[in-house]
């Protein structure tokens, strides 16, 4: 039997009850997270979102009262009328420990059967049972926890901007499919037959035409989507800060968002990061750690010896370097006798997942040296490559040969799985860093030519633009991304403003003036009227909630996330549609 | 030929130039509004969002730059460094009108072509050019207004009820097609051929399914999407504000929303609006005013002079009310000159587009009564029927009969029409009002059934419950609009959170239980583990910046907005896509 509220209204929340409370008359509203029958007392704890109030039901004091509360099951909800009062014995682990309400009247505003997960934080539900009972899921606290803080950054978020004068401006989900890029999720038109809208991967033409309209700075919290296979830590759906500016250069938008990110640190962490940011070529980050997002938590550069074994006895090294290919490893300095044989045959099938062909290694240990490798180096050799990686006794050398792109995306992804393997990530060490200087270009061996890393509007450096048609692989970008802990939490770029520099960009890629034309022609046109110096950035959202979070799943961040094949198993969807709505808007199922 | 910035960095907005800057050096950014060169003397009109600076090249002072400034053209995007002098000739139209720049450093940034439609607020162009042409459209000053104000307007809502403990959630855009209501817009799935998502026509079930969360508030500001065909000042993608509450009944979700409201006038118009919100029954909105939104800026309130003319002599009159249809009428007070024939004519054409069949008068002047039905009536029973309106001299009576919700539907709005046409409908006059108690059920003619007014979910008012069978009509809803100046501006209602109540109000929407499971399941099987009392509200976030800003065309209120027939005159969405992209989706297209 479930009851009205009646006239009682909360006027006290669950987890806000101290000390201080005692003797006051309170009204709380929630959920029976347990309740306890001692015989003439039964003691509920009651939560809301903030926390837990015990409350006690006293046969002794109203006994038709505490014949109703012993009906009270889990998850019922409730209203309780009572008097605070000090506990007889003190609960120091709760922040309301030190008082409890007796209770003076009881309404039970809906009942509940046994809920198929339990609610608290250390339950072991499966994820599929915690995605398809999502509500209930969301009632843990570190749920609540998690969606609070999300929504407290965004609040830091627009505070910042909209106090620097950005302004935020909506743009459209329904617009034009995207010619280039990833896939886009479609929506067919029911006006215009056999036409249809696409959802945005994001705003960046209209943030762009925003800036040729005057709007100055731009701002936007935004959902994105992308029809992508998903990873882990992926969504179709995604958010997205987004930030474009007027009359600006690179130093200018990393200026206001040090300022920006300072601000999250302290409000969110009360960190105080150390401003300017350090910042990295991509050119030295990948270098120094074999990725554009290093994580600079630990050591374990990257190391070339291909100098010091291009004429070795080992085959392996020596042709890898004679054929234009790299010889570079890691030290893993001081952690040697944390790893046995088989530890390092299981590093060597990690690097392989990067397209390595094995892992050398050497190790330091008390007795000597010990690798499989070491029969093949003369001992002078040996020490020169020992010296170049600066090895002592307790390190582990590991050694990729290849061509320069796997070696360093194994290496570098090797690195991280080492220092995640060794615990030495802590999520309180913040390690942030600006990689700028990116490539304008990369080369996609498929469609044999260049392509823009980032994006076609990317303005190339000042100083390398006479290498546009010349050197196209050596034109580094006006581009930069915030790199924090080894992710990459937001990226952006100053863009191309003026239509000359922008054909010489279309011309680099390949593009005649008809396929720029049909590709980007509303925004080429848009650029003919007067489009100032601009540029911007924009922030995977979920990621920074996972950062400030410590969550290392993106679903623990976002109320209702969908699963790796894109459905909510809470609602179904997507489902089956009826013959009609799909007349209405032109299209038949086609299942090949 | 356009130059980079160089090392001119902004240091002044346009429009924040005054007095008290003579004798500094600034540099500003912005787009040539107009030049105009007087010999040796060169003026330009810079503009930027904040507004417009005098700028002066000066060729006895620097002929190269002054040759170089005469080549300016509208809309060229340039930075001037130069040292600001009062102005010979102040200019008292414009914030900036004691003061010019007199230019030392010019750069071009880019260049412009001729725009295709002018750059300031009385432009004459059409829609279709400015739709086109949006980001020219979007440069002038009072576009640029509009956008800030909704930038405020999102800032003061999202301040209020954070302030408030409400919590921001994100609800998913790929959701589930909803059973009743509107029509979605579908979008294929890939990983799941044959099954398609809808985008959400409102967050509704999923802030409801927040409130089974334990999230205890919520709002969020946010796209809803109803493919739908589109009247004027319709959007197929449109903006809410939408809140939800736990452990409220009416008064509570009216009090909050009450301070907001307050809130909003006081920050956007300086306007302090009294507290509480005068509220109005549907029954009296519909008896006073004819329609469920009434305009309060005016009277002319409508009248029933049924039980006058049952036996009347004018049969339309007397055949109406005996076959159970009403005669009500306005009294258009102190007005009646204002109205000819041919006026009152085009007004009986207007009443006849919302169903009336005709439209009688009676005017009341200096010469006594004219009505071209008073011959009909006998001397007492027209004076019963003038006392009824509280005639005098000067007053205009229009009359219609017809079945209750025609009279109502027709002269509501031939009452707002009417005041239209007086111009008696002042944009700094507000009139707030709740409209509450609604009917929960409306008959639909065509299913021969009772659908729910708001949707299934709305809870009954407590008194009427037990009205749910027998005289399902006769069932107010705790359901509430708030109305200003005659448009719905938002609404929302108390849910239902306990499944018996739930299950009669299914009995009475004629729904079978397997129905009900079908339709609305995973709502119903959260509500089995304990759902809070909890209601809200929604407000159209695009309506309240019409208000504010007084605009009376919805797209002058959205960045980016559609045409009637939902397509994007800049970009061309929606546009065909490739075959590959369909079989992608597992779809062809297929027209009729």
């Amino acid at each position: 039997m479930s009851e009205s509220m009646g006239n009682l209204r909360r006027n006290m929340m669950c987890g806000n009850l101290r000390d201080v409370n005692a003797g006051q008359e309170v009204i709380l509203m929630g959920w029976v997270q347990r309740e306890r029958n001692l015989g003439s007392l039964l003691f509920v704890d009651l939560r809301d979102t903030t926390g837990i109030s015990q409350i006690v039901f006293d046969s002794t004091e109203d006994e038709a009262l505490f014949k109703k509360a012993v009906t009270l099951r889990s998850e019922y909800v409730i209203a309780v009328r009572g008097k605070v009062r000090i506990r007889s014995s003190i609960n120091k682990e709760i922040p309301t420990g030190d008082v409890e309400v007796l209770a003076e009247e009881l309404k039970i505003l809906d009942e509940a059967q046994t809920p198929p997960i339990y609610i608290k934080d250390d339950d072991n539900a499966s994820e599929t049972m915690r995605l398809k009972y999502r509500y209930l899921d969301l009632r843990k606290p570190h749920m609540q926890e998690n969606l609070k803080l999300r929504a407290k950054t965004a609040k830091i978020t627009r505070d910042f901007f909209y106090d620097n004068d950005f302004i935020e401006v909506e743009t459209p989900f329904l617009t034009k499919p995207t010619p280039e890029g990833a896939r886009d999720y479609l929506v067919p038109s029911r006006v215009s037959p056999g036409e249809f809208y696409a959802l945005p991967q994001s705003p960046q033409l209209m943030k762009q035409l925003l800036m040729v309209s005057g709007m100055d700075k731009y701002y936007q919290i935004v959902k994105c989507f992308r029809d992508e296979d998903l990873r882990a830590n992926r969504q179709p759906e995604f958010t997205q800060i987004d930030i474009e500016m007027s009359f600006v250069d690179v130093d200018d938008v990393i200026s206001i968002n040090e300022q920006f990110i300072y601000k999250l640190f302290k409000e969110l962490k009360n960190v105080e990061i150390d401003l300017p940011i350090r910042r990295m070529t991509y050119k030295e980050a990948m270098e120094r750690y074999g990725v554009d997002k290093p994580d600079l938590r630990f050591g374990f550069e990257l190391v070339d010896i291909s100098d010091l074994v291009i004429n070795c006895g080992f085959k392996v090294f020596s042709d890898t370097v004679q054929n234009k290919g790299v010889v570079k490893g890691i030290n893993v300095k001081g952690y040697g006798d944390k790893f046995t044989r088989k530890d390092i045959t299981s590093l060597e099938e990690y690097a392989k997942t990067y397209g390595a062909k094995g892992l050398v290694w050497i190790k330091l240990t008390k007795g000597g040296i010990t690798s499989p490798i070491a029969k093949f180096f003369g001992d002078e050799e040996l020490k020169n490559i020992l010296d170049r990686f600066n090895a002592e006794k307790g390190d582990l050398i590991l050694i990729v040969a290849d061509k320069l792109s796997v070696a360093c995306d194994s290496l570098g992804n090797l690195r991280n799985e080492v220092a995640r393997r060794l615990n030495l990530l802590s999520n309180d060490d913040f390690k942030l860093v600006w990689i700028i200087e990116f490539p304008l270009f990369e080369y996609d061996e498929e469609e044999k030519r260049y392509v823009a890393k980032h994006h076609p509007f990317t303005h190339p450096m000042d100083e390398d633009i006479d290498l546009l048609e010349t050197e196209p692989q050596n034109v580094r970008a006006k581009a930069y991304d915030i790199v924090i802990n080894g992710d990459e939490m937001g990226g952006g770029s100053i863009r191309i403003n003026n239509s000359k520099l922008q054909s010489r960009m279309f011309k680099a890629l390949g593009f005649t003036e008809e396929e720029a034309q049909e590709k980007f022609g509303f925004l080429l046109e848009a650029f003919k009227y007067g489009a100032p110096p601009h540029g911007g950035i924009a922030y995977g959202f979920d990621r920074l909630i996972m950062l400030f979070t410590n969550s290392s799943n993106i679903k623990d961040v976002i109320a209702f996330p969908k699963t790796q094949s894109a459905t909510c198993l809470m609602t179904d969807a997507p489902t089956n549609v009826s013959e009609k709505q799909l007349e209405e808007v032109h299209v038949k199922v086609d299942i090949k």
